[in-house]
Parts: structure tokens; sequence; C-alpha cells
């Protein structure tokens, strides 16, 4: 264990450009000696709040199709699977309660990065409840148990709470790295920064 | 002399991001045998088409607030001076101007990293006439000549083509990297694969 206070990863499974980070950031932390929180969070009122009812990629197309042609690329160099989903972006609300539940046991992160791999490695829907329980399975878990979990009143207000905090400490895109004196990263490219930050 | 095409280095004075772009790109591009194409374009008719009448950062506060504490971040990185100017984003349509016909001669490229330093690195307004007449005398040329110069209907004409063009091959948004084949990089952060893309 590192005595350095945490580096925190803020991801939405909504955002295309979180997947390759969260693919990259356990060996990355790891080999630094920096220790990692995981906190999913959702961008919709975030991005609400902006102005926007869709995804930006969405809004401004010339964005968008050089975003899906940068992310091919990046998975390419990554040797990450890559197929663009046909919906897109996806509701993630119960992928991301899920998730809450799933990071409070020692098979949370694996089950994150699952879940990326099947929306943009694979091009499966995380809106549709069996994608997620399909995971949980492949995982060796008891979808039924967890999907009942992610229903519980104490994960629901979890996830509003991530996300408000997200929103308070100026998060307006994912992913999002903040260190534990508050500095903020933007953005997989700026991974390596963020945890050469924690190191200072 | 390399014997590939050239590398498109499509960037904007109005442009945050293009200053680090611009400090970088002559060494780096050398170190790989890479020629590059200085592409001063307006990205103002390009935003107003996506529906933008300012700079997204400003438009979207909390991502402007990161833009700059990111660029200040960049900056002392690489040791180049920052200083936040008062006025953002700056009327660059003259510096513009005068960039395309300075361009024409061997001094163009060291113009155009001192109108970024002046902008950048001393927060000087480039919407001035007299900031950029002060760099032209800094670098020995004949200010007022220049100046004359960037009236000449060609010139206009000339960055006016150019910025269709911008707008044409998809870019969205500066600096931007276009290789010889179409592919378009995104980003100061992009700047080392789209060198790599050349010489694949």
């Amino acid at each position: 264990m590192t005595e350095k206070p945490p580096l925190n990863f803020w991801f939405e499974f909504a955002s295309t450009y979180s997947y390759p980070a969260a693919m990259r950031i356990a060996p990355l932390a790891k080999s630094r000696g920096v220790a990692v929180r995981w906190r999913p969070f959702l961008l919709g009122p975030i991005f609400k709040a902006q102005g926007w009812d869709n995804s930006p990629f969405n809004l401004y197309p010339a964005k968008g199709r050089y975003m899906w042609r940068d992310l091919e690329r990046i998975c390419a160099s990554l040797d990450l699977p890559f197929v663009q989903p046909a919906q897109f972006p996806q509701n993630t609300l119960l992928a991301a309660r899920v998730a809450i539940a799933a990071l409070s046991e020692d098979w949370g992160e694996d089950f994150c990065r699952a879940l990326y791999r099947a929306e943009f490695g694979e091009g499966r829907d995380l809106a549709e409840p069996q994608t997620i329980a399909a995971v949980l399975t492949s995982l060796g878990r008891d979808a039924g148990a967890m999907m009942e979990q992610a229903r519980d009143d104490a994960v629901k207000g979890a996830l509003r709470a991530q996300t408000e905090e997200a929103q308070r400490i100026g998060i307006f895109g994912a992913p999002a790295f903040v260190a534990a004196d508050g500095e903020l990263f933007w953005g997989n490219d700026r991974l390596e920064a963020a945890l050469d930050w924690t190191l200072r």
C-alpha cells in the first residue's frame, strides 16, 4: 500500500474516452505506487446544466466523427478491441448503480473494465439489463442478487451524491482525475500527468 | 529535405492550445525528418457554424477554468512563459493576415511563434495593431510595409480560402494536424501521433 492519498478516477460508462482510461489506469498507477479510487458518476445532469440534452459528439457532428476515428486509433495503439456501438450515448444509469455496489467488493474494478469492453470493445448496449447480467455472470457473480442490490435506496443515493460531488468540484466531462489536493485533470491523455501530480 | 509530403499544421492565433503546439512542432518534426506546412486560419466562422458566437471556454465556464489551469501546467512543463491575457478570445484577423504574408518568406514561422509568445507568454492583445507592429520590429522587419501587405486582396482572399478549406476537411478546433492522406489529429496532445502518422 502507498502512503499517499489515492487519485480519484471519475468515469461515466457512456463516455468513450473513459474506456481506454479504465483499461490503462491500474497498471500505470501500480507501477508508480499510486492508489486509485474508482468513482462512477453520471454526465447527464452535468451536461444538462451546460445546456446540452445529448452528447456533444452528437450535437457537433464534425467533432463526433473525429472522436470515433481518434478512439479507434487509440484502441489500436493499445491493442484494445474496438466496435462503435450502434447506440450512443447509452443510458448508463443501471450500469453505474451496479458498479457502485460492485466497487464495495474486490471485483468491482474488473466489473467496470468488463462493462467498458462489452460496450466499446463489442458494441453491446449497457442500457439492456441482460448485457449487465451477462457481464456479471461472466465474472462468476450472482447477476440476480447484484441487480437487486442496485435497486437499493442506499446505492441510488450514493450515485446521486457522487454525481453532485463531481459537479461541485468542477468536473465537466469524463474521464477526470482528481488528486487529494483538488487538482483536476481531464481526459484519457492526461492520465499520466495526473498520476505524476500525486507523486510531487 | 524529406521526400514525404508535409504535415499540415492548422492554427488560429486566438487558440490557447495552439501556443504550445506552435512552440513544439518545429524541433519535433525536424527530429523525425517531417516537413511542416504552417496554415493559419480563423475559427470564428467554424464556431459560428456550430452555433457558438464565443469561445467554448467562455460559453462553458467550468471547461474554461480548467483550460487555463491546464495550459498553465503545460507551459510550466515546457518552460514556456505563460500569462493569461485579460482579453480572450482576441480578434486575430489582422494577425492571421500578416502571418499569411509572412509565411511566404523564410521568417514567417518565427513571426508566428513571436505572436503566440506575445499573446500567451506576455498577455498582450493581438487585436491591437501596435502589438503586431512591435513583434515585426523586434524581428527586424519593416512593420509598416508588412501591415500594408496584409491589406492586399490577395492576402485577404488567401486567409478566407484557407479557413474554408479547414472547414471542408472537417476541422472543428485548433490546433489541428492533417496528413497528406487526410488523416486528422486535433489538439496539442496529438502532435506526436500526427508526426508519427506521416512516417507510417
